[in-house]
């Protein structure tokens, strides 16, 4: 049983080196079950072996035995007659996420560990592999907005923020992306400042949107639901989705649009009411997309998919909602 | 080895019992080491056996053999004097989420399941609870928004849309409460239209900064890190980290609104500068408090710390971040 220490203290290793452990249970190929036998009575951590590794004169691994069966065998029967030949094996220097997904239909309790040569230099635990994933995965979320794979609650606080700090920079000039459309409007903002409380109504619902459907395919693209799923069905789906939700949503904040309008004395309440209603319609389709094509392009481009996801997508939902708000309200209003 | 299609498709079950094989490698108590190794060599599965699991006459599980355990052992010993007693088992009406809890730190090949008696009824492979976990965490991301834990990306429309439309409407009641705190401003809004411009931003700039600390948070609760390290220390270092981004993103924003102000004609761009470094400032130190203190206090709660997390957490950075700019530029600039 390993500590608890062990589980929260990992420190995330790069290579399947990093996660081996020193061989257990190597003998010669030469040797007979019986000699087997009297190896496992005679070793200090028979517990902990699960497997008999066989390998020839020069260390190289030729194949695995599995101890039920020894049992089965006759004493004086060669290892070479019961082991299994040419096992499957990690290679010290794959990296750990490679390793991962070799063992992910395997589920094998433990992986020899060969080097270059194929000789056998250690073991890696099943478990410690799918440990490995499960630390990688709940990386996902703090990506999406910036936050380093490797950062955990007890790091320190200068080097998250070394981690953190360039993508806020980057946030901010893409903000200033959507902060450009808007300004170019300011004209209509002046004639209709109600418009202005719809601003963060919008660029929330769109971005909200966009970030159930960029969350879905991200989950889709890490446990390999579309490597059978077609892109453009799931495309499709999520702009269909997209579309209802934003009509849905977009009547309600309509008709809060319609009671404010008519509340501050704002001209053409109908209007205002129905420019909101098509804005969110259109920014809702449209963010259904884009949380679809974000992660895409991103593997893609031969990057993390969830890397700063959520800063491209938000950056195109809030130019596209607020935009679309600002050139409805221009053409249907004034 | 498992099928591809044993990962891609597996149904999200509820239960220990859901995620249960039939038993195999049974043996009375009573039986010898050497019945045991006749009971291997005549198993049809033998292969797929790791450990036997004795039971008494009314088939309640009261140990487990390690097969390597009988090649040790005399044949004439009794199965009582090998086995380990009283093993540790999953019950089958378990919740799947406390079995993967009771199995991370154990790491077994396979557990026993038994039933309310403790009788034997099944085996659980672990890989399948570490599967099961892996699928539970790439849920996280989607939770943060609205989108339901059994959400992928072959649930059909009409189930997603049934799913996710309700937190929307719930994003859309909390973002009318950051358009009601931007109409209270609507005078200072038509005196400095300038500032419209700088409401996304804000937001954008807040709400990201706060998913960062979000994020880390969560990441923490699922990996147990905050078991040990003190929340009200992570709270001090995200309320630091939020100040420090705050500051040197505002720097960069106050630049640009005094740019922006001086070309437009607003009025007192200095001033207006100022404004914008002190609401970023203050308005990302308040979201890294509250990035914290979201997802804890939906676990007191009782509810999954993920669950619409970064829609309570928007509502806050929003009206946080606009309110403060704008009561701000009411008093310094009006």
């Amino acid at each position: 049983q390993a500590s608890p220490s062990a589980w929260i203290d990992l420190e995330i290793p790069e290579r399947v080196a990093d996660l081996m452990e020193p061989v257990l249970g190597d003998i010669l190929e030469t040797a007979t079950v019986q000699d087997a036998i009297e190896y496992l009575r005679a070793a200090d951590h028979a517990r902990q072996i699960t497997y008999l590794y066989t390998t020839d004169a020069d260390g190289r691994l030729t194949g695995l035995v599995v101890i039920r069966d020894l049992l089965l065998a006759r004493p004086e029967q060669s290892l070479t007659e019961v082991m299994l030949p040419d096992p499957f094996a990690l290679h010290a220097r794959m990296p750990a996420g490679e390793a991962i997904r070799a063992a992910v239909h395997r589920h094998y309790p433990v992986y020899p560990v060969v080097d270059a040569e194929r000789r056998l230099v250690g073991l890696v635990r099943g478990w410690r592999l799918f440990e490995r994933q499960a630390i990688e995965i709940t990386a996902q979320s703090g990506q999406m907005v910036g936050v380093d794979k490797d950062e955990r609650v007890h790091t320190r606080l200068w080097q998250a923020f070394r981690m953190r700090h360039p993508w806020l920079q980057l946030n901010l000039l893409t903000a200033f992306l959507a902060a450009f459309v808007v300004g170019m409007f300011e004209d209509t903002i002046t004639r209709i400042v109600a418009l202005a409380a719809f601003l963060p109504v919008l660029a929330g619902q769109s971005g909200n949107t966009g970030c159930q459907a960029l969350a879905i395919t991200l989950r889709g693209l890490t446990l390999g639901d579309l490597d059978t799923y077609p892109i453009g069905k799931l495309l499709r789906k999520e702009a269909a989705l997209g579309a209802l939700n934003g009509v849905l949503v977009g009547l309600v904040a309509g008709i809060a649009m319609w009671l404010y309008a008519t509340r501050t004395g704002a001209p053409d309440a109908p209007m205002l009411a129905l420019t909101i209603v098509l804005a969110m319609t259109g920014a809702c389709t449209g963010s259904g997309i884009f949380g679809v094509l974000v992660p895409v392009t991103l593997r893609r481009l031969g990057a993390d998919p969830a890397t700063a996801s959520s800063i491209f997508l938000t950056t195109a939902t809030d130019v596209l909602g607020m935009g679309l708000m600002l050139v409805l309200a221009t053409t249907l209003v004034l």
